[in-house]
């Protein structure tokens, strides 16, 4: 392909509402271009670069014996209220009216669909294993569409799904996924880390987040310092040393704290940290109040008590309730005396000589002991983990850090098949409720995950998996006669070996040349120009580092062939055995 | 691949609901499932051979020149008032609302979007001409959607927009997408016509439709009999042979037609051929009332007739309209007298003799002679062509026939590059409008028109290009261990040779995998079965015909892989050269 033939439509400067690098590297190397908020063109350099992308996301999923099938955008939303989530999934969702005032979804996802249609189509244990997939455009109404193709209106998808005849072949269909993506973004040139992962809105038991580290991610990611462990913020758990029972603990003794509706106000005022304080919080969970106990310098993670309580909606109790509960105004509840159920955070356990609100007004309690004064229900873990909390697994130090998520994996077990009935008849006839798993790639986002990790201050850096061309071939002087036969002759030879070259044949100076090669970050760049030609040379250059170094033209074809070949290789784990 | 490995749901009876041999084939060979009305699953038979249609399309486009890019399916409506069209579309088109309430359009088409990327990106003459184009999902709320894929909500399809400096250009751009039309739908093993065809509301200035000719078709065509003229009925012309003028016409003689308000009416009453009345339809374009006459035995063409008067709209004028304008009731209109604009088709210039409505009730008018008695203000085409018509380019008989519309190619002129200002920078400097021309296939509706054309009673008969798989290799005796290995080799061996190929391995009776095999149609189908092996032979069938041979086991992989090379060159206008 020619530059002068194609539309790369690169910016010198850097455009004004992209905030994170990779988003406005897609807009400088011209890749894409903004139609609205959340929506994005795909120009021709930056589809290549997709394609890419979703051929190997395509060959590891057909290698793992995954399905593809194609499944509408539009979906009928009584599909989504035999599973309750046309109201759970809320604004998030768009939806529609057709002419015949039918309701229909845009997709977000297709839990739904999939499980009405493998309910219809296998009904033997003989069909089973069975995983589909599909790669297709989902639509998702963003409160705040940022980060370009991060976080979009529309976008694109890997979205699988399996279905076995028990939780062990369940397991099986899993890791085989599990396994699929780490190949697959390993040839993409990704560096990613599998973190344990919350179930959130769309249910399940188990799951995992495959996260790009970089500072710019959106999710915060706890890892261990020293061992493998790592968990999404929202599911991560700490290790907690619980001292022995106390023995002779003070008398609880209350104190007058006017105006301290907050720990830090209640810290402040009696000059103590705010871990010393316990944090009493009262929630509403279906409906019925009950009482959550932090350290004071701890949130509660409500995912962990939804959890842990088993409840469908959790809320913090209003203003009325909480006074009802406590007999105080906010800001002052304890729980001593307290008669709804109390979960109590594991630090909490054996807890002696702290401060708690009193359950009246401008008051809190010193020399609180846990255990003696309180009816705690359980001990359990109700909090995030933080830095420098200790690993779960190893007893070191664990660290926050962010990242991008770019795959997931679930084990969603019944869900979706009972909402659905979907059953098959096991060897003896019987009929078993099959067992499901479901498993998503942002595709579009993994492309500009790949540049938010390749990149360096003069552009992007691509793999050479990905690279929407491996070759940019510089054509110097394009008007001199010998390099113009020159330049056809090697774009020509690489061609043929199956090597993808972007000729730069603009009438434009060398450096405007070089620095789009660099932006655009072509893995390699080969400089045809009349001086070197002279030599019978011409110049090889690689985008990720080192020095240009000049190759006989005779033989130019053969040693960048064997170059992208080896830098492919090396992204491929498969290859390689 | 393997059969029990995949998921191929087919099915021995019709399915009620399909109505044309392609849908009920789709269905029941296991291609697509039914999710709602309109809207169909892709299964993975389905898809492969969609894939295939697409990668040809695709190959063709990059042939042609044309740079392949990906736009958003929700487009901001502002866009679309630009051209008028957020009205013009009407309710075929859905729309929605995001969360901070803009109103945006589920796109059934993309000249808004791509004209205003252009315009953005392109500025100058040296960047053009320019050809984008994408394959991608289309939305469209039908009233009756029907025949499977022929006419969905949700469908996939190529649409390509051409940009030029000037009328000749945009011509050379609109020739090389009808010549990769042409090329493209052949290798897709399609016969299609090329017809002229109206613009209808895309607006614009030419265009030509790709039709598959098929009684089951939507579309009506006009074909010559003798030479290659075509076009859509509502664009097709005919040749009329205007009498001379007459000279001793008879004095116009009223005639009491009580309760005659239709032309048959009339005719019946009178004794006439239908043919010797005037039809005067009265009709409201742009607000202002004209009349329209044709022969009695003609309806007129709207489009022809809005397209004569350079309106904007055009309807039948109300009851109170013709009453105002005749002076008499509805069905006694007549051109005698009338002072609205009098528009005629081209087969009354010259008539005499004929009989016309008397603008009065109950009243007709006998001895018409439409030069003497009639201020016509233009004679011109104004009615469909028929069976039985005379060809406008060489006199034969015109037929009526029918067809499947699968592309279609537009000169749209500078209707949208006038609504978003898209102007270029010429070699003097100067801005100037671009030319456009805008060029669409239905991507999934040409997947079923190939079957639609390509079935027998027993099923499906692929073209080998576009087939899912190219062979179905039979097992025949899967328990028989010679049979498995042969079998294992010889999918092995057609694989490394490029040959995808279907193992029935099945444990089902050699009846269910012959029908199968028929039904889902693959152009070759080898089956190996114990008896033949003993004999060191396979037996290689062509679904299209002629007996099956057999041939030996060593050295089927070459004779199979020959074959299908063959069968996919003989579709390859390209490969040929």
């Amino acid at each position: 392909m020619r530059w002068t033939r194609t539309l790369i439509p690169t910016l010198r400067e850097d455009p004004q509402d992209a905030e994170i690098d990779s988003h406005k590297l897609m807009l400088r190397a011209g890749l894409i271009r903004k139609l609205s908020g959340g929506l994005y063109i795909f120009m021709p350099l930056g589809l290549r670069a997709l394609k890419k992308v979703e051929a190997i996301v395509r060959e590891e999923m057909d290698r793992a014996g995954a399905l593809e099938i194609l499944m509408p955008a539009l979906q009928p939303a009584e599909l989504w209220e035999k599973t309750g989530r046309l109201t759970t999934m809320g604004p998030g969702m768009f939806k529609l009216k057709d002419r015949q005032d039918r309701l229909l979804a845009l997709g977000p996802t297709h839990e739904e669909v999939v499980t009405d249609l493998i309910t219809r189509e296998i009904n033997s244990y003989r069909q089973l294993p069975c995983t589909v997939y599909q790669i297709q455009t989902k639509f998702r109404d963003e409160i705040r569409p940022r980060f370009g193709l991060m976080r979009a209106k529309e976008f694109i998808m890997k979205d699988a799904y399996s279905f076995d005849t028990s939780a062990d072949a369940a397991d099986i269909s899993y890791q085989a996924m599990y396994d699929a993506y780490a190949r697959l973004f390993t040839r993409c040139g990704l560096r990613v880390k599998p973190v344990e992962a919350d179930t959130g809105a769309i249910g399940g038991k188990w799951s995992h987040e495959f996260m790009v580290m970089a500072d710019s991610g959106e999710d915060a990611v706890i890892e261990c310092t020293a061992c493998s462990y790592a968990a999404n913020v929202e599911k991560a758990e700490r290790a907690v040393t619980v001292p022995a029972p106390c023995t002779a603990c003070p008398v609880v003794e209350p104190v007058a704290t006017p105006n301290t509706r907050t720990i830090e106000a209640v810290a402040a005022f009696l000059k103590v940290p705010a871990a010393r304080i316990v944090k009493t919080v009262i929630f509403t969970a279906d409906s019925k109040p009950v009482a959550a106990l932090v350290p004071g310098d701890r949130e509660v993670n409500e995912h962990k008590l939804l959890r842990i309580l088993g409840a469908k909606t959790l809320e913090r109790a209003d203003d009325a309730t909480v006074a009802r509960v406590t007999g105080a105004p906010v800001g002052y509840a304890g729980p001593i005396g307290l008669t709804i159920p109390i979960y109590a955070d594991q630090a909490l356990e054996n807890a002696c000589d702290i401060i708690a609100g009193a359950n009246a007004a401008d008051t809190h309690l010193l020399h609180v002991c846990i255990g003696r004064d309180a009816r705690v229900t359980a001990f359990c873990d109700l909090v995030n983990a933080c830095e420098d909390d200790i690993c779960p697994r190893c007893a070191k130090p664990l660290r926050l850090t962010r990242g991008i998520e770019v795959g997931h994996v679930f084990k969603l077990g019944t869900k979706y098949t009972e909402a659905f009935d979907s059953r098959y008849l096991n060897e003896a006839g019987k009929a078993e409720i099959m067992i499901m798993g479901c498993y998503g790639i942002g595709v579009t986002r993994t492309l500009q995950a790949i540049i938010e990790q390749c990149h360096d201050a003069n552009g992007i850096v691509w793999p050479a998996s990905v690279a929407p061309y491996a070759v940019a071939l510089l054509s110097l002087d394009p008007k001199d006669e010998s390099v113009r036969t020159a330049v056809a002759n090697l774009e020509r030879q690489l061609e043929s070996n199956g090597i993808d070259v972007l000729v730069d044949d603009r009438d434009d100076r060398p450096g405007v040349k070089f620095k789009d090669a660099d932006l655009v970050g072509f893995p390699f760049r080969v400089v045809v120009g009349a001086k070197s030609l002279a030599k019978g040379c011409v110049e090889l250059k690689r985008r990720s580092g080192g020095d240009s170094e000049l190759i006989p033209i005779e033989t130019a074809a053969v040693r960048i062939g064997q170059a992208v070949a080896e830098a492919r290789a090396a992204l491929n784990p498969v290859s390689a055995n």
